[in-house]
Formats: C-alpha cells, sequence, structure tokens
C-alpha cells in the first residue's frame, strides 16, 4: 500500500528501504499510497485519540511509539482586533509540534529494527527525537550548532541521547549524515518524508473540529509543518471533504529567508531575526516543494524581524498562550500583513516558551 | 444545582459567594450539587474535549475560561518489571495537571466578574493560575517563597502577573489572604473548592478509556489532584459505572510529611526530599480530608527521599518521560511498595521537566 518514491527521477522504493534519500538522484523521497479515501470514516479510528487516530493514513501504524502527542487544542483568540484561531501544537509531550513528526518517524525506525537513530537539530527537533527514541528503547545522537539553547541541550541529554556539538547549524546536518555508522537510521526532519507524515495528522483535526480554514500561517524553516498540512488537506480534498487547499502561508525570519529570496528576491536585512532561532535553515532539502505549496495554494512567504516577533510574542503571553519566540512569528507576520477579510485563518503556536525560559525572558525584555 | 457547602459546620453558600472559606467556621469549602449521575452521557458533551467535555459536572460551564486543558494521554510504561498507566498531566498549556484547577476556579472568578485573583505557589500552581488569568483578562499576583524556582517566576511575570517574593511557603500562603484587596478573589489551590472540581475530570478521562483502575498513586501536598479524583470516581462509583473506589495512594517527601505523620506518626527524615520542591505544606487546609480519602478507599501515604525521586525521575526520562522531579515522587513511592498483584495502577505524572531544565539536571546529577 505505502512505498517511498522521488518526485525528482520518478524512483520507486519499498516501504522498509533503509535510505535517506534518493539513492538515484539524492533528492528526498516522499511517502506514496495506492490508496485514497472516499470518506472520513476512512481515515479517522473513532476510539483511538493524538495522530494515530488518522493510523489507517500512516504507515507502520501495527506498533506505533508513542507519548499521546497530537489532538492539540484549537482555541480562539482575538489580536489587534481580529479573531484567528490558534491550534496551539506546543501542548506536546516535549513542549512542540516536533512530536507529531517523530513519533512518525521513530515508528518507522523501530519497525525497521534500527539500533540508533541520527538527528540534526537547533533544539525542538532534537529534544522530540530524543524522547521518542528513549520510548522505543532505541539509541539516539543529535547535532546541534554551539549556539543551540543550553536548555533544550539539557534535555536531549536527560533523555538519554548523546549531543555533538557543532560549529554552526550547517555543519550539524553535514556531519549527521558524513558519521552515519551501520545499523543507524538518519532521521534528519528535512529529509525523512515520515516526518511529514506525522505533520498531515494536524489537517485532520483541524477538520475535525468543524474548521474549514481560508489560510493558515505557519513559521517555515525546514517546512515540515506547512508540508504536512498540505498532504493532509489534500487527503481531504481527494475525499471530496473540502472544497479548497488553504492558502498556505510560510513565515520566516528576516536573517534567514531562503524561500522569501525564491518568491521575491533578496530580502532587505533591517534589525535582523535572531530571536527566531528555530527557523535558520539556509537551504532546506525540500526547499523547491515548499515554495511551490506556498504557490500553488495562493499563498506566499513572509518575514519578519526580531521587534515584530517580540512584539507578538508578548501578545500571545498576555493572552496566556506560553509559546517560545520562534513561534510567535507566525502570528507576527500575521500583524504585519493582515487586511479586514472575515477569512477564517488558523495559525498554529509550534513550541513551548518554557523550555527555554532564558531565552523567552531574553526575547520579552527586548520588546518594547 | 450547585452550592458551596462546609462539611465541619455544615453551612451552606449560594454558588457564587466571594468568600473563599466558611464564614462560620473558617474551614475549607466544597461544591455541592442536588444532581447525581446514572450513566456517563449525563456527564459527557461527546462533541467537546478537554475537561470541559464534563461540562454538565462542572459549575459555570456557559463562559468556560480554557486553554484546552485536560484530554491527557494515558500511556503504558514498564518499570522494574512492572506495568504501570501513566496518565501524561504535563502534556498541558502550562506544563502541569494544575491547569485543570486552574480553568474551573478561573473560570468562576471571571463568572463572578472579580477585577483580580490571588495564588500562593512555590511554582506550577502560580504559573497555572498567572495563564489563565491572562486568558481571563483580569490580573493575578501570586505569592511566591524565595526559593521557588527562578524559571517558573519569570513565566508567571512574562504572563502579566505580579510575582511577590516571601520568605518561605507558609509566609506566601498568609499574605496572599492577608494583604487581599476589594475586588480580587483568592484562589489559593488549597482552598479553591472549584479547583477540586476542575481535577475530578481526570478520573472520568480515565474512565472513559476503559481503565478502572484498582489503585491510583499521586503527590499529595494540597491534596487537589487525590481529592479530585476522589470525587470524579465518586459520581462513577453512584452512577453505578464503577464498583469499587480505586485505593488511594499518596506521596510525600520525607522532609515535609504530614499526612504520612497523621497516618503513621512521626517519619524518620534520612537524606530529606529537596527535589520534590512542589510538596512542601507543612498544613494543607484539607489536611483531614485527604487522610480519610486515602484511609476510606483502602490506601496509603508514603514517603520518598531524593535518591529515590532521582532514581525514579532518570528512569521516566530513559522511557521518554520528560517529567519534572517533584512528579516523579509517585513512580519512587510504586518502586518502593510494589507487590506483585496483577492490579492496574495509574500513575499521573504530574508535571513537566521542561519548565525547570536547570532543577531537572541538578536532579538527574545527583541519581547514581
Amino acid at each position: 500500500m505505502f512505498a517511498l518514491s522521488c518526485r525528482g527521477c520518478g524512483s520507486a522504493l519499498p516501504l522498509d528501504s533503509r535510505v535517506w534519500r534518493c539513492p538515484s538522484c539524492g533528492r528526498a523521497l516522499w511517502l506514496s499510497s495506492d490508496r485514497g479515501f472516499h470518506s472520513l470514516d476512512e481515515i479517522v479510528c473513532r476510539d483511538r485519540r493524538g495522530i494515530w487516530r488518522y493510523s489507517r493514513a500512516l504507515p507502520f501504524a501495527e506498533r506505533p511509539v508513542t507519548l499521546g502527542e497530537g489532538g492539540t487544542p484549537l482555541v480562539r483568540g482575538n489580536f489587534w482586533g481580529a479573531e484567528l484561531l490558534l491550534k496551539l501544537e506546543y501542548i506536546s509531550p516535549t513542549g512542540a509540534f516536533k512530536d507529531r513528526g517523530a513519533s512518525a518517524c521513530i515508528t518507522r525506525a523501530a519497525a525497521l529494527s534500527a539500533r540508533s537513530v541520527v538527528e540534526d537539530s537547533t533544539g525542538n527537533a532534537g529534544v522530540a527525537a530524543a524522547a521518542y527514541a528513549a520510548r522505543a528503547g532505541i539509541g539516539a545522537r543529535i547535532y546541534v550548532p554551539a549556539d543551540a539553547p543550553a536548555a533544550k541541550r539539557g534535555l536531549m541529554a536527560a533523555l538519554g541521547s548523546e549531543v555533538v556539538e557543532c560549529r554552526n547549524r550547517g555543519e550539524a546536518a553535514a556531519r549527521a549524515v558524513s558519521e552515519l555508522r551501520e545499523g543507524e537510521l538518519y532521521i534528519g526532519h528535512g529529509w525523512d518524508p515520515f516526518y511529514i507524515e506525522g505533520m498531515k495528522t494536524a489537517a485532520f483535526e483541524i477538520f475535525e473540529a468543524s474548521v474549514v480554514p481560508d489560510a493558515v500561517i505557519v513559521p517555515v524553516a525546514s517546512g515540515t509543518l506547512l508540508l504536512g498540512l498540505q498532504r493532509g488537506f489534500g487527503d481531504l480534498l481527494r475525499a471530496g471533504l473540502m472544497e479548497m487547499m488553504p492558502r498556505l502561508f510560510g513565515v520566516q525570519g528576516e536573517s534567514c529567508a531562503p524561500l522569501y529570496e525564491d518568491l521575491h528576491g533578496r530580502v532587505e536585512v533591517g534589525v535582523g531575526s535572531g530571536l527566531a532561532d528555530g527557523l535558520r535553515i539556509a537551504d532546506p532539502p525540500r526547499r523547491g516543494e515548499i515554495v511551490e505549496a506556498v504557490r500553488s495554494s495562493g499563498g506566499d512567504v513572509f518575514v519578519v524581524s526580531d521587534p515584530e516577533i517580540a512584539a507578538a510574542l508578548r501578545g500571545l503571553h498576555r493572552t496566556g498562550i506560553m509559546a517560545e519566540p520562534t513561534s510567535a512569528a507566525a502570528l507576527a507576520a500575521f500583524a504585519k500583513n493582515r487586511r479586514e477579510t472575515g477569512e477564517t485563518i488558523v495559525v498554529p503556536v509550534t513550541g513551548a516558551g518554557m523550555k527555554d525560559v532564558e531565552g523567552l525572558m531574553a526575547a520579552l525584555r527586548s520588546s518594547p
């Protein structure tokens, strides 16, 4: 039913292949399925909760590695006179939306009897990988840039992972694959197609909450959530349950905005966007596909700067939503680009502020 | 339908009374209801999630102040050869089970048009109060002991609360009520009956997950979760849905164990229990009722020490469960007192380790 496929050269591989990219052309692989859905009942297991509620749409679902991820609340929030629907993705086993992806890809790693998994991350994806690897009883090695928040590195270690410090984000990504050993599986979230499968469950949840968004605004670095939403809403469209793909808006920090630049050309960097430490991927593996997902949906990519992020962060906290700075980028982009439309707009709040309180405090202090 | 009542002197007060204890005898009040339930359908609103799924059993449910609390996962865990069911209460808007109580009692505060709420706390209850007060758009002032974790105090302030530092936990509790001003509502979690109402929803969730526990093991300080479970399971018993109250076990740190001492006499303090910083209430307002709940269910109160807590904390982390030290006390008590029984035992994991990573690291370092 499920297989792996390359959109670049058309290669197809069996589901249990232990590769992390296309062996022929080197591009990132996708999960493919010969099965479409025709109703919600074909997707939903009504007696289950979290992402494995949608196990009919997920590979290796017989033995999920789960900590109860997914099933996050969708709450109303009023900001600058406009009403948004906030999907509180930080209410999650490790405090970030990454748990959806980590659960799916470590489930695969366990099914393939991997001895150990390897990830590279600035923080949240690494903590998620560490937690799910521990849950599965398999090892984990996480490559982090030297300036990754100390609190997040500490959590990875507490969960039993080996943490390898690299000079920067690029070196972390490179060494994670170059130092891969026999029996280990690379699950880098920008590459692993199972990660995106985990993310698509967020679209199913939004739909099950009787919400059909006109637009979704998400922070993008590797783009796993944006691509996952595209896949999930795509399944619902093909099943005839929705009429249109929501417009997908990606948000980047102005200091590192490759997706914005692909659409609009060089960004004018003002004060920078150091607060969005989770968004620093200079050349994401699925770069072309993210841009295409945004463009084909009628969406766009926005950039935001530190003062805008800090103001949005303060706005979230003052309504009780304890987000981390990176995840406030989406609300900042909404504030900057909004028009009066009356549309249904969903904004995932992707990470918890409590995970790196020091970083949070510094960000809030920087807000006017 | 709902009212407030005093079990000490028998006083009854209307639901919208703005008192925080019995005006006649000074004891903690309880919520009472003239309505019993006869089936699960009378309790559950099937189209809702989280604690307000049980809004028929909750007061002021017309306008809940919610951040999507409750609906926490119940996952299997294997420790020292025994299988437990872990209720992951830290997967919550502010990373602790306190959110159930805070949602219920700030819902009441909003319904009574309180200008501001006042709480005293070592950390988790204060962060929860701060978040829900912000969500409701009302002020909050939190009294904390001087040694409350800096990260948690920072979060309270980030959420817009006024944080008042006191010399110790006892002074925090005393000043919170002595400095109460006109228009403010005291919601101290040890006193507020609405807090316990929020907690009882955990029992409904366990039952809805098709689990009928033989025993539940919970850390106790003010005892809100233990008393809430007793109330929730009590509702299910009276509805004929369960046959017996699960045995309720409370766990305290050996350095501050008033409930243990009420049952067993003076505790022999060895190395102490500084890691269980959330369990330091020397004389909880509902002390007699907690002891009675434990005793009448056939349960007990256990004490644990720092090395036991640290070992349990490490055990949790090594299975991917990112708990805080205080919440590992329950697993530590299980490890110390377990027998081979084959019983269904539920252990709530009450707080997230990511909220005070510094404290977490120190605790893990102290484990052999």
